[in-house]
């Protein structure tokens, strides 16, 4: 008995979107679902309290993250990544690949895994697949991913079908490794680049494997949003139709809902906590950089359609004077109002596809926030 | 009829301590208490919400940084102090007089007021009874400061001496200036250093001009503690006993209770805070520096005998792991901690007043921490 298990509600008449319920040690979500990143186990300025209030049903963190600091031991003696930092709910970790990828220095890929340095000290590392799920082994996180690994974009076909075989390899080699199947799902990352017959194949050997999940990786790494649209639809008829899948670093409200269309469940993306940190907000009326001098004497809220508890309390004025004299209170806010943004994006979502009319949302929504445009405000 | 009103509940028959409450138009509070500082309208990283689960009373605010971010004339227009920071118990402001002797470059002391640079872009700016109260009314603080001069520690009598009549002589133009003083109550500041005759004179000279409320200025400014005690003995009861006493500048755990000892009624400090920040803790047993190594695998609670939220559901380990990675959330947990301590300090404070028994629960605490030995860990 796998420890996730994926429960179809129904899909959309008009799109095909997926309407679900994952179950995990840890209680259950709905999806299509997006994940706040707490990468070093805390979302950045959220308590988990404020993500109980903003309903986020399952959090990310990072693998690569908590190995360095605290690392993993300190963590497994704790009790676990859920008693460590306090969340009870869901959490779902990576696999540390991509962030040996995009921030270790002088990386060398090998079949055993990956020699690199970190970005802390320099130190010299090695991660691998039996390497990542002793990691995540230790923090007990509820979904584990599968090492693999990120090749860059865009990549020549040669490049990538050889790194497509070899996160085949090491996608046998983690469930192998994996010590605990009863307690944490393990999640297979389907790679391949803009390759249609690449993803197919990956799809098609990971699915063999039987894992309780899927993500589709190495997109939103600099792809137009035609390509990754594309990729999704030539790669989510390979999945399971009773697993879940997973958009990897996905956070922008269109990807969210053009992702949900081809068929995706999850989402995550350190996208509307980092953004917050410089002041920037998703709001009704678009993207808002609360620090701009027009906003000094503003009172209204962030958003005027938005009935989040910052919304309701405070001001762009007042958001914007303690952004401006870096006080963490205004990081908290602009984090607290974005992923109550996010979250209560894909609960319209989630209603849409109940109500068969995703299709329409999406236009409704591409309309309002001017998506539509050639030259889209790009969060 | 004045806007602030203070009703004495009973006195400490072991020790004169006063138990009483402060009624503001923003709601009353017990005193003695201890009013955490939000420099910038905002209590470092906490939100309303966790101030009221503090049970924290009242707050402090200071005019000087105010009025040069965001501006008070921004203030007003948000319809004051409160709305603009969505705190709708009391506030007392300061008056910007300690952050022009203590902050600012290049002051010269006239009569007329203070001319200076300010700390942050060296703009020049000049300070006056006037303009404290007229930043002070924007504001729409409950207490508001008089305008003084904090003279340096040690300081010659015959300097204090001019210092304190010219104290005296802002002090009758702030009344005089003061636009609201059916809103906002006024309180004036008795300085005077080390000196009986001067700290007596001053008292005097306020009182006759009627005062809602009296501050004891000019201590915790680097004399040795014994002096703070010695001054308060002789000032406080040149003090009206109808009338609260605030005590400016004051928030380590033993200086609170020999304040409240000698009839002081209010307290504010940014120890607390600030300390929290650098991830120290005060804790019933004594002064905790949680960065430290020796907690890197310390599973247990900041404080053992604590009850606080921090407490019951974050550990050392965590804690420290979020103070070395810099994490905010790890401010907000060390914050909330001292912020407790204190605040639950001053409930047990009065809870031994009323039971008059302060001068007992004086020996257990400093005993407890150590206060009593003559290399007393200080805060």
């Amino acid at each position: 008995m796998s420890a996730i298990r994926y429960e179809h509600i129904k899909s959309c008449k008009q799109t095909g979107a997926r309407l679900g319920i994952v179950h995990t040690p840890h209680g259950s979500f709905e999806t299509p679902t997006f994940m706040p990143v707490g990468t070093m186990a805390t979302v950045k300025t959220m308590s988990p309290e404020d993500l109980k209030e903003l309903e986020a049903g399952i959090i990310l963190s990072n693998t690569y993250h908590l190995w360095l600091r605290p690392g993993h031991d300190i963590i497994k003696e704790a009790g676990g990544l859920h008693k460590f930092m306090n969340w009870d709910r869901p959490i779902l970790t990576d696999s540390g690949g991509f962030q040996v990828f995009s921030l270790s220095k002088f990386r060398r890929i090998e079949e055993e895994g990956v020699y690199f340095r970190n970005h802390i000290n320099g130190d010299k590392l090695f991660l691998s697949p039996e390497k990542a799920m002793e990691i995540q082994n230790a923090l007990g996180s509820d979904i584990m991913m599968a090492f693999d690994e990120c090749p860059p974009y865009p990549a020549e076909e040669k490049y990538m079908r050889d790194s497509v075989e070899r996160t085949t390899r090491w996608a046998e080699r983690c469930i192998a490794a994996h010590a605990r199947p009863h307690d944490q799902g393990l999640f297979g990352i389907v790679q391949g680049g803009e390759y249609e017959a690449l993803r197919k194949q990956s799809a098609q050997d990971l699915v063999a494997m039987d894992f309780p999940g899927y993500a589709v990786g190495g997109l939103s790494v600099g792809e137009p949003k035609d390509v990754m649209n594309r990729v999704l639809e030539f790669t989510t008829p390979w999945l399971p139709a009773d697993k879940p899948r997973y958009l990897m670093g996905v956070g922008s409200p269109d990807s969210l809902i053009d992702g949900a269309i081809r068929g995706i469940d999850m989402f995550d993306c350190v996208l509307p906590t980092r953004i917050a940190r410089n002041g920037t907000l998703m709001t009704s009326e678009g993207r808002l950089v609360v620090k701009n001098a027009a906003y000094a004497r503003d009172f209204g809220p962030l958003d005027p359609n938005c009935d989040c508890y910052v919304c309701k309390n405070y001001s762009r004025a007042y958001i914007r004077h303690l952004i401006k004299c870096e006080e963490t209170f205004g990081i908290r806010l602009t984090t607290y109002h974005n992923l109550h943004f996010l979250i209560n994006l894909m609960g319209q979502v989630r209603q849409a596809i109940k109500e068969d009319r995703l299709g329409d949302f999406r236009e409704e929504f591409f309309e309002q926030y001017g998506f539509n445009q050639p030259n889209a405000k790009n969060f």
